[in-house]
C-alpha cells in the first residue's frame, strides 16, 4: 500500500501506519494465525446452511439487536464448562473478540485513560488503544513469559489504569496465569483509583480467553471469579477451538453493568442475522466442532517435546510453556531467515513476539509432519549459517 | 436498563446515555426502521443457503480480510447503475454503513476535529462523533428541509471541518440534494483548510446514499463525481432497497486513498465469510431483490398525495418531499400521542425528526392500507383532542 494521504485529514498518529494483519498467502501449510486446522464436518456445514437459509427468508428485516437467543446459547455453553451460573444479561457478543475489545476500550478508555498489558502480548491491544485515544502501557513478563504479579501490582497502583488486559493463555507466548495469581491482580484493582475518572471508579480487568479451550484440563477459567469481582470481564471467541474463525463471533462474559456499558457504545444491529443463525447452529453442534481440541492439545505437547530435542547454535531450542494451540520458540539470530526459508518450502508460520522468536500453530498431523520435516531442514541451514 | 456504573471507569460523556435504536417490538405492522417490507424470494434464500453451506465447510479459516470478490461484485453493481467505472480499489465494505461511518470517523475525526452535518439529519451521526471524540456541529436546513448551500459554505469556511456528512436522500426528511448543489459544497471543500490538521489537508465529504435506489430515476448519484473530487466518499448499504438489512452490509465508494485510510483503522477480518458469501449471492440476484423498489417509489408518491388530502387542526398535513422509502410528516401538537395511539392499533412508526413530526416507512400494499385506516382513526382523535 503506497498512499498519498497529503490531502486527507488523516489523524497524525495514523500517518505511516499500515493495516494490521498476517499476510494472507496461498501457501500449502498455513500455521500462522492460530486457526483450528480441522474444518467443520459436513453435517455441521449442512446445519449452518439450513439455519442460514431460514434466516435468509427474513433478511429484509434488521437482526435482533440484543441477540437474545445467541446470548442464551452462549450462556448455556459456558455453564456446561464452568459452574458460574452465567445468565443472558452477563453475555454480550460481537464480530470477533476484536469488536468486543474495541467496545470495551470505547466504553472505558479514551483521552486521559490508560490501558495496561503484560508484554509480550497480543499485538492488537495497542491498536484498540490507538483507535480510542487510550494510552497503552506494558509491564514486562518474567523471563519464562509468565506475569510477575509483584511488578504488576506495583504498576497498577502507580498508573491507575482504566483497563487491565490479560490474555490467558497469552498470545504469542501461550503461557497461563492461574486464578490464584489472577486474584492478586483483581484484588488490587478493587482498591486502586482510576486516573481521570470519578473517585469511585475501579479498573476493569479484561481476561482474554480466546484460547481457553486448549488449556490443560483442571486449569480454571477466570469466568468462575466473575461473581466475586464486579469489574472482571472475560472475553472468549468461537474463532479458535470452535473451528469457526470465518464467522467472526467473539463474546464477553461479565457483570451486567459491564454489558450495559458496552450496549451504549455498540453500533446498532452490529451482529448480523446470519452470524446469529450460524453461531446458534454451531453451538448446537459444539461437540463435533470441538472434537479435535484434545488431539490438538496432544499435538502441542508432542511438538514442545520435539522442540526440546533440537539444537540451535549448540543450545537447545527454547519454547514458552504453552496452554494454547501454538508454540513460541527461539531464540534465533535471524528469525526472518528461518521464516523465509520455511515459506519457500510451503510452510507459513509467524515472526512475532520478542526478537529472535517464532510462533507456530498446531496443524493437522500431516501438516505437522511437513512442518517438522521442513523445519529440520531449515534449522540445519541456520546452524551452518549462524555458526554453532 | 438501570445500571450502576459507579464502580466502572465509564467515560464521563457516556454516563446517562442509553443504547441507540428504535424499539424492537412484536407489533403486526412495523413501519419504523425503513426496511424493505418485501422479503427475499425463496430462490434467493436458497442461493444464500447454498453459498453459506459452501463457506461453512471452511469456517475454521479466517475470511478474506480484503474481501476481494465482494468488492469486485459491488463495483460491478455500481458500474451497472452509474458510468463511473469504479474499480475494486475504490470499494470498501463493512458491517452496515454504521461501521463504514465509524471507520471514517476513526480515520479522519478525533480530538480537535469537527464533523459537520445538516440538521435535521440521521441521528447516528452524533454517535459516530461521540464514539471517536470528534466534535459534532450542524447547519440548519431550510424550512423545506433542503440544504441551504450559502449557509453551508459559510459554515464550512468558518469551521474547517475534517468531515462533512450529507445524507442523500436525507434521513428522516427524505429530501434530496442534486449534484449541482453538491458541487458547491465539494468545491469549497477543495479550498478550505481543516482545523488541527496539516496545511494540505482538505475536508472529506461523505455522501450517505443509504436510500439512493429509491430516488426518482434521472436524479444523479454523487458516485459520478468521485473522479473529480478526491476527498469525496459515497456510502451505500444493502439494508434498504436490497431487502438485506439482516445481513448488515454497508459499503463505501471513493478514492483509493480514502479506502487505504480505512484499511488502517478497520479491525482485521471485520467482515465474516458468511457476510461475504451471502452478499455475493444477493448481488448475483440483485434483480429479484430490487424488484419491489419501483413499486415502493409509487407507494411513496401515492402516500404523499394522500397526506395532502388530510387536515390536522384545520391545516393540511405537511410532508417533506421524499426521494426515499419513508415520509416525514407533521406538524402535530403532541406527536407522541399519535405514535402511541397507532401503536395501540398495531402500527409502529417512528417519532423522530423536528418537534411535532413523525416518520413512516413504506410497507406492503396491505400494510399501507392498515396504516391509512388506523392513521385516519387516530387523526380524528387528535383533531378532537387538539382542537381545530
Amino acid at each position: 500500500m503506497s498512499s498519498d494521504f497529503a490531502n486527507l485529514p488523516l489523524r497524525d498518529d495514523l500517518r505511516g501506519e499500515t493495516p494490521y494483519g498476517a499476510p494472507q498467502l496461498d501457501i500449502p501449510v498455513c500455521l500462522n494465525v492460530n486457526e483450528n486446522p480441522y474444518a467443520p464436518p459436513k453435517s455441521v456445514a449442512d446445519a449452518i446452511a439450513k439455519r442460514a437459509g431460514a434466516a435468509a427468508l427474513k433478511l429484509n428485516r434488521y437482526p435482533d439487536r440484543e441477540h437474545v437467543a445467541l446470548r442464551d446459547a452462549l450462556a448455556g455453553y459456558i455453564n456446561a464448562e464452568t459452574d458460574a451460573g452465567i445468565k443472558r444479561e452477563q453475555v454480550w457478543a460481537a464480530n470477533g473478540s476484536n469488536e468486543i475489545m474495541l467496545q470495551l476500550f470505547q466504553a472505558f478508555g479514551g483521552p486521559g485513560k490508560t490501558a495496561l498489558g503484560f508484554s509480550p502480548t497480543y499485538s492488537m491491544y495497542p491498536e484498540y488503544a490507538r483507535d480510542t485515544f487510550t494510552k497503552w502501557k506494558t509491564v514486562s513478563r518474567r523471563e519464562d513469559f509468565t506475569i510477575d504479579t509483584d511488578s504488576a501490582v506495583e504498576e497498577i497502583r502507580r498508573i491507575g489504569p482504566s483497563v487491565v488486559m490479560i490474555a490467558n493463555p497469552n498470545n504469542p507466548t501461550g503461557t497461563y496465569i492461574e486464578n490464584d495469581d489472577l486474584r492478586v491482580l483483581l484484588d488490587v484493582c478493587k482498591e486502586v483509583r482510576v486516573k481521570n475518572a470519578p473517585e469511585s471508579a475501579r479498573p476493569v480487568v479484561v481476561v482474554d480467553e480466546a484460547y481457553a479451550e486448549f488449556r490443560t484440563p483442571g486449569l480454571e477459567s477466570a469466568i468462575s471469579l466473575i461473581g466475586e469481582y464486579p469489574n472482571l470481564a472475560v472475553s472468549r471467541t468461537m474463532s479458535k477451538a470452535f473451528a469457526f474463525a470465518g464467522t467472526r463471533l467473539g463474546y464477553l462474559i461479565g457483570n451486567e453493568n459491564v454489558v450495559n456499558a458496552l450496549r451504549i457504545v455498540r453500533l446498532p444491529y452490529h451482529l448480523s442475522a446470519l452470524t446469529q443463525a450460524a453461531s446458534l447452529a454451531a453451538l448446537e453442534h459444539s461437540g463435533e466442532l470441538l472434537a479435535q481440541v484434545s488431539h490438538l492439545r496432544e499435538t502441542r505437547d508432542k511438538t514442545e517435546k520435539w522442540f526440546k530435542t533440537l539444537q540451535y547454535c549448540g543450545r537447545p531450542i527454547k519454547n514458552a510453556e504453552s496452554e494454547s494451540n501454538f508454540i513460541m520458540f527461539g531464540v534465533f539470530t535471524d528469525r526472518d531467515f528461518i521464516f523465509d526459508e520455511l515459506k519457500k518450502r510451503g510452510v507459513l508460520i509467524r515472526a512475532v513476539g520478542p526478537e529472535g522468536y517464532l510462533r507456530v500453530c498446531m496443524g493437522t498431523d500431516e501438516e505437522m509432519r511437513i512442518f517438522r520435516e521442513k523445519f529440520a531442514e531449515v534449522l540445519q541451514l541456520a546452524n551452518e549459517r549462524d555458526g554453532k
